[in-house]
């Protein structure tokens, strides 16, 4: 604590150090190798993630299918299938922070444009990277589950019977402001500069956050709350209600992500410096 | 540890900075808009917590439903419920714990003030915010939710069927003494100055109980501990036995809250300083 | 790493303090006000951690019970149970840490003894504390589940049809084994010295082995692993087979606990320091 | 951020240390007591993790055959199991990293190895530590459970019906290399050297991994992940089948290792000193 205030004196009294914003364009970003390796981070990462989290739904509803005789309670349950999705964000966002930041999420990188902490055209790249990388995780998944796979739904996110498509646009954004507004917490510069270990933390939140949605959305939409894994297993599974439905899981997301960055730009940070400790101090 | 020790002694023997005990009226305060967004954040968590966690309880009641042909194993279970509600708590107090100490509980925020943690003026402002926004988060689940909200509850707290309301009663004033107990013990000047992480690390744990007690307590009553959030939900679902109970839900957790904060604050703080590292040193 | 360094070479090369053993009789710890607080918190959260645990199991047995028309997937299962005895293990030691070490268990204070962190009296004092506390505990359910509780076993340990006595003596070592293990892995000085956060970190793997514990060996024994829990149990269940078995769950926890301290003070610990980062270094 | 880049300035502008690669062959190492103890650390926890992982496995099963009038409902369930492997890793890397490294897996051995993180003849060592210790903890269990461990089915890995040995081929390579980058990423000295905490952090993700491969791939294989873990299943088991498919869980395991490695070495790592902080300072 005082050693944190000791240094933070060594820089004029303040104890966090504000980036400046991204620039929209920033050409010279596009001749640096760290570049081009985030976008290898970024389509392995959500590769990954969608072949994990994809083999789970199949395998689950694979093992569970009472016409081929399988116990209905023996596979790994929503519960199994929430936390892979969960799982796997902490698992992977924390694996690529210090690569490409760890976004995995379209509607991530969106909001964190529209904060200014990433360029326009990192934030494109990214988005085809995770676009690219969630194609060809969910097409390994068919490939490996070539007699599952389309049985069971390819994994693809569409609107279930009963709800109309207000609620399901409603469930994405909410969703998606959930995820969004606790990534905006963890990376804040303030928090990083306090407490210098959040960083490390901070994928543990943010996969809860996953996992949480997931859990109340996964009767209503299957939940997307991350357009890359919409449309990955959309192209691969290629069934007319998943591309019928497709628009929501990217409207959705990303107007919940740019709720998210309006909160905590212009509602939580305006000001952020006067209220820091106030809960401790109440001075 | 001799590190500690000695920055401490470079500050004159202590290594804790005890605030002084908030004021009851700070007419400073309302000054702030520092207090405002501190609202505004309570009310924001407040209303996503009721809102994923009610929406959890109504999704798993519709997709296990066996009047509707439901698979029985197919939701995420009432440990999934118990997840959501704990989860929710780790995030929202990771998110907001910067912004207004991240209480989202009423009771949290009673034990508080008995603390002499937050003023007066702040604890009121704060449970009108949070119950404002539980009600508004199981108004967004009802929306959502309309041909099953009224069908599955409501996501409402009510005694169950064969305990009285001494049990009731009892179960919300201890679950609410785990979850207060825990509070303290995370935020506690002492635990702070010596391991400067702990504010960071906390919600965990402050999750974890939410989640315990919801493991044990939801055959009783469907598990409170959160005036809010069981007001929230009678407000919308609006039916009589919900409205009966009612009174268990404020006092149970209240009494809680206050039973925890004598507690921490005249059990184990008094004389706190001399047992500090008796557990290593023995001395 | 380098400023840690730098500290250690202001001590003399040695980055931690190894405090001395503690005296098996210590008159002095009678007379202060701490060493009461110690036992007055490890009573209060070994009746928590009783409380809550065994309430979860007579909760899922009365929601699963067929003969009374539950649903048999209605309630947390036995995951949900594991999860309430390894998560309440993590919220407690989180929480008493600081004033009592966080034992809750007398298996642990026995090898923290055998180690000489602890005096004998103190040892004595936290068992009788802890084992009151669990009775407690397990009393408050039982008043709370009046028609459930002896109806549902009681909570108690008891050795399951079709293992023998030595399965079950062997499963409570081993299980034991497990949990003190990570207690001293957890609680080492060198560890603190380095990692200066592990102390706040340790509580959450402690729990999981308790977890992990139950996973595997509640089909055996109901999973003990904590003489206090099963004595607790047994005095308010006062059944006959509660007690015929009860030695095993005393018995099998001290010789667990006996053969982690063994192996972690004579194997692991002898020679440590020479070790000291030769996974990082290989020098 | 700036108070880390100060103190790399102060030692030259470099903040962390990479340590030189190790020896194929360190003689001197076998003169050490530090490597014996490694070695036994490393059997000891390979022990542990079977004994626990397939006692809960086989206990499962039997708590659950519908053959013996067992609640299909009643056991751990799948995830349970899931959580079993991931929690233990998570347990065990804690307890052993000082010691050993915590590697607790031929495939994360081999990894390290080709990495030239540990020596030749310590990765030999270490696996034949692992292999032992696996064969002693599934022999652990086969003594205790008699009855069940044979029946259903030892817990060994092998292709489940349905899935071609190409399948469970690809399924262990991605979940081994999903594993493997997960430790390099968390054991990377210059995330060490900016956030000094993660070596205490890193057990958290990496068993979350452990978990999360087992979510998906207990349909297709069991999951292996660990060529220790299959082998001494299998030598217990000493199925025709288990054996027949055991080239799977050694080829796979080291095939994915070997593309962890590779791509953390060459393509995440190279001119990574450059894209330090990208994410924040997009300068």
């Amino acid at each position: 604590m005082t050693k944190d205030v000791e240094v933070a004196e060594h820089h004029g009294g303040k104890d966090y150090h504000e980036p400046p914003p991204a620039p929209l364009f920033d050409a010279d970003e596009l001749t640096k190798w760290s570049f081009y390796r985030a976008l290898i981070a970024e389509f392995v990462a959500t590769l990954l993630f969608l072949y994990v989290t994809v083999l789970t739904v199949i395998g689950y509803k694979s093992t569970t299918d009472t016409a081929l005789d399988a116990d209905q309670c023996g596979g790994v349950g929503i519960l199994g299938i929430a936390w892979a999705f969960g799982g796997m964000i902490f698992v992977l966002v924390y694996c690529t922070a210090g690569i490409s930041g760890g976004h995995i999420n379209p509607a991530v990188t969106f909001g964190l444009f529209l904060a200014r902490k990433v360029s326009l055209i990192r934030a494109v790249m990214y988005m085809v990277a995770q676009c690219l990388g969630a194609i060809c995780g969910v097409g390994l998944v068919k490939a490996f589950q070539s007699s599952y796979y389309n049985r069971y739904g390819g994994g693809a996110n569409t609107l279930a019977d009963g709800y109309n498509k207000g609620t399901g646009l409603g469930a994405e954004i909410i969703g998606t402001f959930v995820l969004v507004y606790t990534v905006f917490s963890a990376t804040d510069p303030k928090r990083s500069a306090r407490d210098s270990h959040v960083p490390v933390l901070a994928p543990l939140p943010i996969g809860f956050a996953v996992f949480m949605v997931h859990l109340a959305t996964i009767p209503i939409t299957g939940t997307g709350i991350n357009p890359a894994r919409s449309f990955g297993a959309a192209v691969i599974y290629n069934d007319e209600k998943a591309w019928d439905d497709q628009w929501i899981f990217w409207v959705g997301p990303f107007l919940g992500a740019a709720a998210a960055a309006f909160y905590h730009q212009f509602v939580l940070r305006a000001g952020a410096i006067k209220a820091l400790g106030s809960f401790r101090s109440n001075a």
